[in-house]
């Protein structure tokens, strides 16, 4: 039996649900195949994720590994292969609770850097997990400033071998995920010499476990991090290297090679070393980030439906918590959100496509546009999403602190997602870098890549829109934020060449613009994310239905971030004030509209209970229950703590049991 | 020895760090006592947090409760007494992880609310840990809103005993700290019906286990209510009651009574009951939310003068991390806010203890001025600071979300702030509901309390300034808030009138503004930061050294405020765009003027490294080597996984030990 708060909530849907479902599975084939695995997987007790809330590290870990090494014997029974259609929804199914992603890294290294030979020799040694590896790139003493890495491969021309070694402490790989107590070996990094010139950073296949008996090998001293605030089951690690010697051949040589006189070969771009990470900043945003910010607004979205709190008409029943402004104003942008970015990873998927496409071709052109918005959309929608989820977890108030609302959990994992891969705001300074340089481009009349076009026309302008209703076009509001964004980067662009004209040194004056410059690249992105979104409506037609409730979405998408983000839109006149409360008139108008169809909305994402492991966000709405009987299997209450018999029964007045 | 890169900072500071800490202190007698109480509580190893971050839950609620039950006896040893004047500084030296808070709170509740009867039994007994209470007030179904708490207490007239049920599941407190594992008794609130009449929520003591041994009394079910996001140490808990019998002297009852014949009789505001509430929601703001946001600058700052990442200036050595302009902008306004709050704590609680004494008097008419604005307060501190410790938290990338930096939970526990003790949006709205009522009352020229009587005089202005330096006058940015303020206040006022002369009900008509009152609530309490920051600053006149740098904070504050609401005050025109800029150049000018004080300014909140438990921010600003030894006490490496054995063992590739 369902609740019935939760189930009037579905007869009204102004749509079909499984219809939307499958649409934004790309096809009924794909739902069909998504529901198979996602069966498969959850109906194994082996995948089972029920006692996670009360794991300790070390069991978290345990049952990591033990779900990873599963997962091997289970593909090969289902007859999941790594190139079929099931494999992009394992990581889903199993809801990350996984060891070895980054043996998965490692794989896909060798893949992209590795020469032919060096993918004849490992693949299938790490296909079949008959060694585990891992990627050592950052270091104690650095992160997203690769250039700066410390750790060194010397290359010794007399035994054809690079001796690597870890210098100081700073030196030392922290982070790599797998490294701490599983991986065997590792893709690690470091500035390679030969003959005392430094040629940079380049990747080496290091072995730091024996495969005997999983001991260190000699030279290797590592181990596991400690405790983080989420990715228990992950043994990131500490790795240093005590001239550790490897073959000639460990060293990445798609693109480049020492050759045995010690002759440095290159192929294409250095930047190409950096690769594997722009490939992974793109694929992390769908499993770690977009997936997460939709399980938070489901999760959500059904306990405010279920929530009953306070009087909203006097004398009658308390009402749901969704009925109140405030918190469709909290809910339903996020929700919106999650749209939003569901389709921008579809936009740099395709971006990423093309540019792998042409890289196969050794032509590096798209590379710098790639990196740009790769970058750009990463701290964008990470930093988006993270306050969605936590956005979430306080709009479901005290029991959204509960780990059993499976909201703490996702917002602590998709935190980290704002400083992995690539500190956010490094990689805004990216992205603007690259707007900067195509605005000089196009306004000296060269030509740009098309995504950034409109910064040929940046011009003082206002909005045509009379009335509210205005904004409620795709048209007004994509120009709204187009002329925003344009704005940004063109007064910046004028704030640095001032600063260098009157004196003051380039890399001074760059410093003294990055606030403005990050302000201008995440302006640059959001304006992508509307228009995206608008066009991925239009594209919508035959399905009349679902497109009404994705056009409120998109509306609601723009319009929240001209209400939140008002004084760049006001700042220049572009909107005027009392365009300005047309704007909020419409945003807040879109609320109660959308709030009607806000369960279905999150039921067409389509997760299990078993995937939400949540006690406030299962589809049947019962909570209370469902909170009081999980409560119950806590640690904490197996059996009276020690701590009575210690501490408190010296303490309490013992002569009666009742006062 | 310390690391010569945070040396160098404290060599230039522009004030003298001692004199800051002893005026923070307000005086040189409380900072002596305060580092005698640190320094007696931080030498007993019974107190250490040195294994904190690795110990489970059941562990920190043990470790909780051992420090709780010591610290009875050393205060009898120090001859500390909770009137004397260590007693406020007991708590922070102990850094939190202590058991019994709410037990405290029981007290509290008895003192407040109970007959001088009531006091003398129960105070001494509480007071000698003789009895452990807890403060049942939330419900499985019921947070904020109490008067829908669904707890019964039936008076019986024949048995002069009070009848306590729990009628339903929801019904079921459900949070109570010291509940889960620790209490004896409770102060429990439940609906008072006398004859079948309700009489609303009113407070009883409830025993819940025998004190001879512990076990649960007849009719009581009760537990823990398992993981949260923090709080591990606190036994949050569960409790239903069936058809509990406490004698009618067990309602607390200075303020009211049942006779013994069942007449029921009030002397003074039944709100004095959620009084305990309002004086927890102010006294938790020092402890629980401007000490940690303290806290979290001084290791975010520390760690950015120690860190040292990427070129600033080409060829020279790696910057310090908070020399680039975007780290200064995360960290220093967030230390600018520290210090607003810290003196806007001072702020409430002389509105408290004004009213406090009214009280005691029987008058009651300083309350609602009271529940607004520590209402108000709450949420805006809490919600402000819980940022402020993401934001520390975020800047110090990877290593700031690994436990050891102590960050992560100084963030889980300060978000809890947001809804503990009062749900933020929900206090916003009672503040914005006495704002609406004042600025209703001052149109009609009434008299409203000083706070308040800005709303008088609300029109159409603009802002006089004419450079960048006049947004440096106190005058000209807290008029600019003040404007603000009464503008979102005056346009909501206005836009609920006109709702209801449109014909909406009332209660639709709130519902329709609350996320523009909510706004107005907010914008009014960042009026009075600011303004009590100035004036705090300008009472600070015979210190000129730290008057100069506290000025540069409350500039930095007020601007910050105004580049980050831009939309609020350029809506009406209040701010031109060109004047906007001026506020934008004067407010990214003052970040390099504060950062060379950054350090200085964190080392005067005279937090030991014990205090602070990080890797990160200890004074010496050995970061690396911290973290690594560190790490190697982590449980995860003190041996080798079962599931190497278990799992990997048998995959992996033996045949050689090196590959």
């Amino acid at each position: 039996t369902v609740n019935p708060d939760i189930a009037s909530e579905r007869q009204t849907a102004s749509f079909s649900v499984e219809k939307l479902t499958v649409w934004l599975d790309g096809g009924v084939e794909n739902t069909r195949t998504r529901r198979a695995v996602v069966e498969a997987i959850e109906s194994d007790p082996e995948f089972s994720r029920e006692n996670q809330y009360f794991q300790s590290q070390n069991e978290r870990y345990e049952a990591a590994v033990r779900k990873a090494v599963h997962l091997q014997k289970k593909m090969h029974e289902m007859g999941w292969t790594e190139n079929g259609p099931e494999y992009k929804y394992i990581y889903r199914a199993l809801a990350g609770d996984v060891a070895f992603l980054l043996h998965h890294i490692f794989i896909r290294s060798i893949s992209m850097l590795g020469s032919d030979k060096q993918i004849a020799k490992w693949i299938p040694l790490a296909s079949r997990c008959q060694l585990i590896g891992s990627y050592a790139q950052t270091e104690l003493g650095h992160g997203t400033y690769l250039q700066g890495l410390e750790t060194t491969a010397v290359f010794d021309i007399t035994t054809q071998e690079f001796i690597l070694n870890t210098p100081k402490i700073s030196a030392m790989k922290w982070w790599p995920g797998d490294m701490g107590r599983s991986a065997t070996h590792t893709v690690a990094f470091a500035q390679l010499y030969i003959q005392g010139k430094c040629y940079g950073v380049h990747p080496f296949i290091v072995q730091i476990r024996s495969l005997r008996d999983h001991s260190l090998c000699p030279g290797i001293t590592a181990g596991d991090i400690g405790p983080k605030m989420n990715f228990e089951h992950v043994d990131n690690g500490f790795l240093a290297l005590q001239s550790v010697r490897v073959p000639r051949e460990n060293m990445l040589s798609k693109f480049c090679e020492v050759q045995p006189d010690g002759t440095y070969v290159r192929w294409g771009s250095q930047k190409i070393n950096y690769f594997t990470m722009t490939s992974v900043r793109i694929s992390l945003l769908s499993d770690e980030v977009i997936v997460p910010v939709m399980k938070a607004c489901t999760i959500a979205i059904r306990y405010s439906v279920v929530r009953r709190q306070s009087e909203l008409k006097p004398g009658e029943q308390e009402a749901k918590i969704l009925d109140y402004q405030t918190q469709q104003e909290k809910l339903l942008p996020q929700l919106a959100a999650a749209y939003a970015f569901y389709f921008i990873n579809d936009y740099l998927q395709e971006l990423f496509d093309n540019t792998y496409k042409e890289i196969q071709k050794k032509n590096f052109d798209m590379l710098p546009e790639l990196h740009a918005f790769s970058s750009g959309f990463k701290a964008v929608v990470t930093q988006h999403c993270t306050s969605a989820v936590e956005i979430c977890l306080r709009a479901c108030g005290g029991h959204g602190y509960s780990l059993l609302s499976g909201l703490p959990s996702l917002y602590t994992k998709i935190l980290a997602s704002c400083i992995y891969e690539g500190e956010n705001t490094i990689l805004l300074l990216q992205t603007a870098r690259f707007l900067i340089k195509c605005f000089m481009a196009a306004s000296a009349g060269q030509p740009v890549p098309p995504s950034v076009t409109y910064l040929a026309a940046v011009k003082p302008r206002r909005c045509p829109a009379k009335n509210k209703l205005d904004f409620l076009s795709p048209d007004i509001y994509t120009e709204a934020y187009q002329h925003m964004a344009g704005r940004l980067i063109s007064s910046t662009a004028a704030k640095l060449q001032d600063l260098i004209q009157s004196g003051v040194k380039k890399h001074d004056a760059w410093n003294q613009c990055t606030v403005q410059l990050a302000q201008a690249a995440k302006a640059h992105c959001h304006y992508i994310a509307v228009k995206n979104f608008a066009k991925t409506v239009e594209k919508l037609q035959t399905q009349a239905g679902i497109q009404k409730i994705m056009k409120h979405l998109c509306d609601l998408f723009a319009l929240h971030g001209i209400f939140s983000n008002a004084g760049a839109f006001l700042h220049d006149g572009y909107l005027s004030g009392a365009q300005m409360d047309m704007v909020t008139a419409s945003y807040l108008d879109l609320l109660p509209i959308i709030r009607k169809d806000a369960v279905p909305l999150v039921d067409a994402f389509d997760f299990t209970d078993k995937s939400l492991n949540s006690a406030l966000g299962s589809y049947d709405g019962h909570v209370y229950q469902r909170l009081y009987e999980w409560a119950q299997k806590s640690p904490t209450n197996k059996q009276m703590s020690p701590a009575y018999e210690k501490y408190l029964k010296p303490l309490l007045h013992n002569k009666l049991s009742k006062l």
